[in-house]
């Protein structure tokens, strides 16, 4: 692992050498490279993610959510391509306005969610720096397909007639951000929404297992609900048909989309936007729907069936058996 | 791939997806991870670096110079360690506050430095966003190792009894960094420095298979000089003797540091702590020493013999023959 931060080496070895967890690979953070090998493992799957300062925290946050955020932003994408993490590096670019005790707290939010959340995967390498700006970190994870499938869970693999599934709830992380932006009130029972979703939710790991097993394709729910989804039918090249109304929420959430009969699609519509959800939207044939459904709620996880898969391309909405046109916004990025 | 940057999920399909060279696994850049298969390999030597701006590089650099460093200080660790990449990951966080248009800019650098630096070293996946600061890229290259070394030359490797070597020349980058700085001027011949020097130099690719056949320890003089012989001393638990006046310098910094005799010492020392390098800096058996140089030379990398690895600790410093006192600063982070 390298070091810019000036007079600051021992920064690795007392923070975030602890978070090898004895991994040989990592060579206890005293060289410049990890070395990982492979005799063992068909491939990796690897996926990167950041957070930024302002960008997907507040300065204000404890900075260890920064750090368990960011666990939670890949772990979610490998948990979607139905694989385990092995292997983590860490990129950390901190703000020289920002105390280096802090840097303990975040060393072990990211510690505490690799070990608890990520079944013990190890630091393996990395590199801290020191910025004039926010704080900006990066986190690579390596990851190995679940059971026997030797290759992820694409977004390309979605066939006509698969069943569309979401596992949890979709949307608190929307009102919990809007609360925390001052934008809504937490008033009217929405503060569990913020209680719940101010972290990321994840599944448990377990989860990969069941959609490397019965998946056919998959994405974690990021950008937005119709955003992902439209990134599945575009990937997949069919068409990708769901019923708002069954969109699964929390019990809040639902009684917020419900308080006002007029406003209750176009609030379906902004939780379906509005991302940050971490939760598996997948297609899989009928017969591996019901054996996933079945498995997945064994794990105390529930699903949600949300429509089909059809012969044609793009997005299809309806809500209460009536059409619905797209919105103008469907999540981040698209 | 992953994209967070509102309105832009182009950018990612026309500014990096070329630079995967068409290599499947990173299905062209169109999901949330990239499959490495592992079959042909033993295992992958991965190191991470980032640059930032106004910690690596100045706001009014053109932005492909940026990603070229960042390419160059990653490659450099690999070089040194006997290892080639074969694959890349990219985590951008891009200020809002610049241009969008110099992304493409960027892009082509950094292909560039991959295609003709890296040997086609396709970029297999990432992450970009945007921050209301600095600019921050974090590069993981993921490398095998050259020919039938099975494990990369470490910096705790050194035996007693071997040469120290570096190739290339010192100090060219900190005097560069100085003149850029407004802290020397360019005169007396070292603008040759500065063009030299602004982008890190880096060996062939081809001599990562001689340090693979020939080093028992590696490391590359990013910290500068004095500190990265240090490391290796340490790591490797024995006492580095090294000879000030063998420092490899080129012309210019020559003559700046004879230029006043009464100066000559303290500014080697200054060029031997300055950072930058990137140039091997490694130990091997006196045959193996030999042998390397041999090679290195045929390959148009000159090589110097810096001293030698005996019993005892640290880093003990000599200069025409008399021992010199280690600075108080002996390179970054040190």
């Amino acid at each position: 692992m390298s070091d810019d931060t000036p007079n600051e080496t021992n920064l690795i070895q007392s923070l975030f050498a602890p978070l090898t967890l004895g991994h040989p690979a990592s060579f206890g953070l005293h060289d410049d490279v990890a070395f990982l090998p492979t005799a063992a493992t068909a491939g990796f799957v690897i996926t990167q993610d950041q957070v930024i300062e302002g960008t997907h925290f507040l300065a204000s946050d404890p900075i260890d959510w920064a750090a368990r955020r960011l666990v939670r932003r890949n772990v979610s994408d490998l948990i979607a391509k139905g694989a385990h993490p092995r292997a983590a590096f860490l990129s950390l670019a901190w703000p020289k306005a920002r105390p280096r005790g802090e840097m303990a707290d975040f060393a072990a939010g990211l510690g505490e969610d690799l070990k608890h959340v990520c079944g013990n995967c190890p630091l393996l390498g990395g590199d801290t720096s020191t910025t004039n700006g926010p704080l900006v970190a990066s986190l690579t994870l390596l990851g190995e397909m679940a059971g026997t499938r030797t290759s992820p869970v694409l977004r390309s693999g979605a066939q006509v007639g698969d069943r569309v599934l979401v596992t949890g709830a979709i949307g608190d992380a929307w009102i919990a951000l809007q609360i925390r932006l001052g934008h809504m009130s937490a008033s009217d029972g929405l503060e569990a929404c913020l209680k719940r979703a101010t972290l990321p939710q994840h599944p448990p790991m377990a989860l990969a297992d069941l959609i490397a097993q019965y998946a056919n394709a998959s994405i974690d729910v990021s950008d937005g609900l119709l955003a992902d989804a439209t990134h599945l039918a575009t990937q997949s090249g069919a068409a990708l048909h769901l019923n708002l109304d069954h969109i699964p929420l929390s019990p809040e959430a639902q009684k917020w989309c419900d308080a006002d009969p007029d406003q209750s699609l176009p609030r379906r519509l902004l939780l379906a936007t509005g991302g940050d959800d971490y939760q598996p939207l997948l297609t899989l044939s009928p017969t591996h729907a019901q054996a996933f459904c079945a498995a997945s709620q064994a794990l105390g996880v529930p699903v949600t069936d949300l429509g089909s898969v059809a012969v044609g391309k793009g997005l299809h909405l309806r809500h209460h058996d009536h059409a619905v046109p797209l919105p103008a916004r469907l999540g981040w990025g698209i």
